[in-house]
């Protein structure tokens, strides 16, 4: 199997190849859509079962809404529009014809719909629509309800995972009663991301609001968690959005409140999307390939049989089978690579180019001393260990693997968060990466042409780590501030 | 709760109120697109949530394939466009500008697609495209892929679940080395399928092949479960096909076998979709509303409180609350609903028209006897019980139930399926409905003249049920026969 390019050398290079190599995703024949294969799906199915439930735990029903959305829905809300238009795939025709000219298929000019569709590149529009005619009294509300689906942004940049035309996502569309419930429901949805981030992605995460131009298109606040990548750039993993009456009044939502009068419902969205896989990957991995947590790993174990003779082999692998057995009792899952056509060597470099965390080996001399190699994949270390109770050791690892990869994207994260308090040490700074907390105005203007000089936005102002609320001045205009902010060069 | 119109009066009608009134889907505001709400999507959840598991223990994989399809890949295999340009939303723009008139937003006119996209109806085209690149020897098949996934077909007439333009569904595509193979992975599928069917939806369905005029667009061979509503109606309720090398040529996909000869490869595809949730309804519902099959149900037991005072209610709260948890013990899922502003008459009316299976209600009285009231849906009987212990009565009930609802369905059917000799004897007996098995010449012309003349089509040449290997005339033409067909009129 070949090398990666490391790293060091090409990060974005290095990135591309993994999610090729280590068998997660590739391009399709389509523009900007990419095919998640089996192994990639496998890891984010994992991650939609877990903020599934999680989800549900809160209350949370899924449901399904339609892919199309008519045109004039888009242009109700102003921001939306203005945020949306310019990337939506659009459906003009319902009908395809044999080409008169014998050339396979045209679109069949009478088949024009009479107002065109748009592929949803996110639903507030359409499920506020639908809950116009669900809402009429305070009695239907709070509405919790979360969908898991596809969405299309026609990005004219693409990398796959982190910004493809068609992405899988889950979107969440709350309506409200009052302003603080729905405000209460985007931070415990934030924080539903956050937690999953640290305790599954094993990524830690700053939670925050977005700046004002940063903000969701229509959004009257956006909370975010915000990652640290390994070459220092922010990665926005995942948001909610408090909407205010936006969207109510785009679509005339009003419902009867206790004492009978009429108001407008407020409301929330948030969302996470196979974006995620993008963050994992970028988070964690290494030269030699991925690294994944074992709370998401599709296999958490895989075994590999080094064998002279088939009798050997077989011999071998009984023994795997009953290791897979006591392993599959803990819940964990084990796979056993008895491939007869590839050497261990290869198979060794695969399942680390895979990021499986632990590998078992087991060999002749293994058979004859009633032991087994048992190698980690975030370390790359190996030892040798008696086979009985080596189940009860592999438990264990696993939940230092998970805590170990956790730990050392914090450290790095430490290692590349800094104060800075100067225009010019700004300007030098933000181009090695890492978060700097800053010092800001609050005006857009001057966010805007921090950006213009340097490409760095304001990721967020930190809510539950980094909270820097300490009098200080704007590092571009040097007016007044009371707290500090975190810019960074992001994804 | 306003009643249903009764299935005596006008079935389509009855059907049509039932989905909207038990809470399980409605039309959204594009044409033929539904919406489905949270109670319907959780009786999905557990159908996809059930097949999923069954996939996976036969070694499929989930993927996930592009939503936009090429025009043109459409055409290469020649019956597969046949069968659906006619129905194909098509993307030709990529972008929405500002109104130069001020009204919203319109299609840019710069923005028009090259090749135009259109949205998937089935994804054999695309995935056969990127199975290109994924085989070249015989080692890497069999692929076994399964996507869940939305899809498209412009229907002119749409009916909530039974036939919308946008559906949901799952659609497996496998590769295979040999055509053996590729067909014994197609009866497996629809083996799977029918047992998810007969097991879980309690429905009883024939499995059988497809005439060659009823195929799916590409395929060599087509098995179907068929399914009999209570109007008499047959429904196609899920489809294997054994797609031969059709798609492997049209997209040039060989591999070198073990002697390292080049060879296409062979296909299957099959898939089940929304469509099931019509037939669920169909199959066992009744003029009160839903009736589900405790396997399918996402409450199978509720539970109603009828009090006098507030003290009252929290005294049957407690007991109910303690049921729950003994229920929970045994897998069994409740919900108590302990809504303040509604009558006890309503609810029970209410969760009578959802099909919960079960409903246990306890009053002042139970609570001075140590008793409840446990009815059950399917024949809307109820008995008082001990409260003690009450929680093995109703999981054996519950059994009883999905049992009682097979067996209702499977002696409808029975009486609905009869041997037809005679072309005069056809005719009358088709408007009744029902399965007619009858000798059929095997030829395209016979049965088209049958479906002008009186709407029916051949469902299926049954495979497993009502094997009628005899020797006969054809009732059309009179020409010999040498099994019988099952005839219905079907949605």
């Amino acid at each position: 199997m070949a090398k990666l390019t490391p790293r060091s050398e090409n990060y974005s290079q290095w990135y591309n190849e993994l999610v090729v190599k280590a068998d997660l995703a590739e391009q399709s024949a389509v523009r900007g859509c990419m095919v998640i294969k089996p192994y990639g799906y496998a890891i984010w199915e994992k991650m939609q079962r877990i903020l599934d439930e999680k989800f549900k735990e809160t209350g949370v029903q899924n449901a399904y809404f339609p892919l199309l959305i008519p045109k004039n829905f888009l242009s109700r809300e102003a921001e939306h529009v203005e945020g949306f238009a310019k990337e939506c795939a659009v459906v003009t025709h319902h009908r395809l014809m044999k080409d008169p000219e014998g050339n396979g298929v045209v679109v069949d000019p009478e088949a024009r719909l009479e107002e065109e569709l748009i592929i949803r590149p996110t639903s507030e529009t359409i499920i506020w629509n639908t809950y116009k005619n669900w809402i009429t009294s305070w009695r239907d509300l709070p509405i919790l309800c979360n969908q898991w689906c596809n969405v299309m942004r026609w990005e004219m940049r693409t990398r796959l995972f982190l910004r493809t035309a068609e992405f899988l996502w889950q979107e969440g569309h709350t309506a409200h009663a009052t302003s603080q419930e729905a405000q209460e429901e985007a931070i415990r949805m934030v924080n539903v991301y956050a937690d999953f981030a640290r305790n599954y992605m094993a990524m830690p995460v700053v939670v925050g609001h977005k700046s004002p131009n940063e903000r969701f298109a229509g959004a009257l606040d956006t909370l975010t968690i915000e990652a640290m990548m390994q070459d220092g750039k922010a990665l926005q993993a995942g948001t909610s959005h408090f909407l205010g009456q936006n969207f109510a009044k785009a679509f005339d939502v009003q419902f009867a409140n206790k004492e009978g009068a009429l108001e407008y419902v407020w409301a929330t969205s948030w969302g996470v999307s196979t974006r995620l896989m993008g963050a994992l990957i970028m988070c964690h991995s290494d030269d030699n390939g991925l690294v994944l947590p074992p709370a998401l790993a599709p296999h958490q174990v895989v075994m590999v049989p080094i064998f002279g003779s088939a009798e050997q082999l077989e011999a071998i692998l009984a023994k795997m089978e009953t290791l897979k057995a006591r392993l599959a009792a803990k819940g964990i899952s084990v796979k056993i690579d008895s491939r007869d056509n590839l050497r261990p060597g290869f198979k060794f470099a695969e399942w680390e180019m895979k990021g499986v965390p632990v590998r078992v080996a087991i060999g002749g001399r293994d058979l004859e001393n009633g032991t087994v190699e048992v190698a980690r994949r975030d370390t790359l270390t190996k030892e040798s260990l008696s086979f009985e109770g080596v189940e009860n050791y592999i438990e264990t690892l696993l939940k230092d693997i998970q805590a170990n990869i956790y730990k050392k994207a914090e450290d790095f994260r430490a290692a590349n968060v800094q104060k800075v308090d100067s225009w010019d040490e700004f300007k030098e700074k933000i181009q090695n990466g890492g978060f700097l907390l800053c010092h800001w105005d609050g005006t857009k203007e001057t966010e805007e042409k921090i950006k213009a000089e340097t490409k760095a936005t304001i990721r967020c102002i930190p809510e539950d780590s980094f909270i820097c609320e300490e009098e200080g001045k704007c590092i571009y205009s040097g007016k007044p501030s009371s707290r500090r902010v975190i810019f960074a060069i992001s994804y």
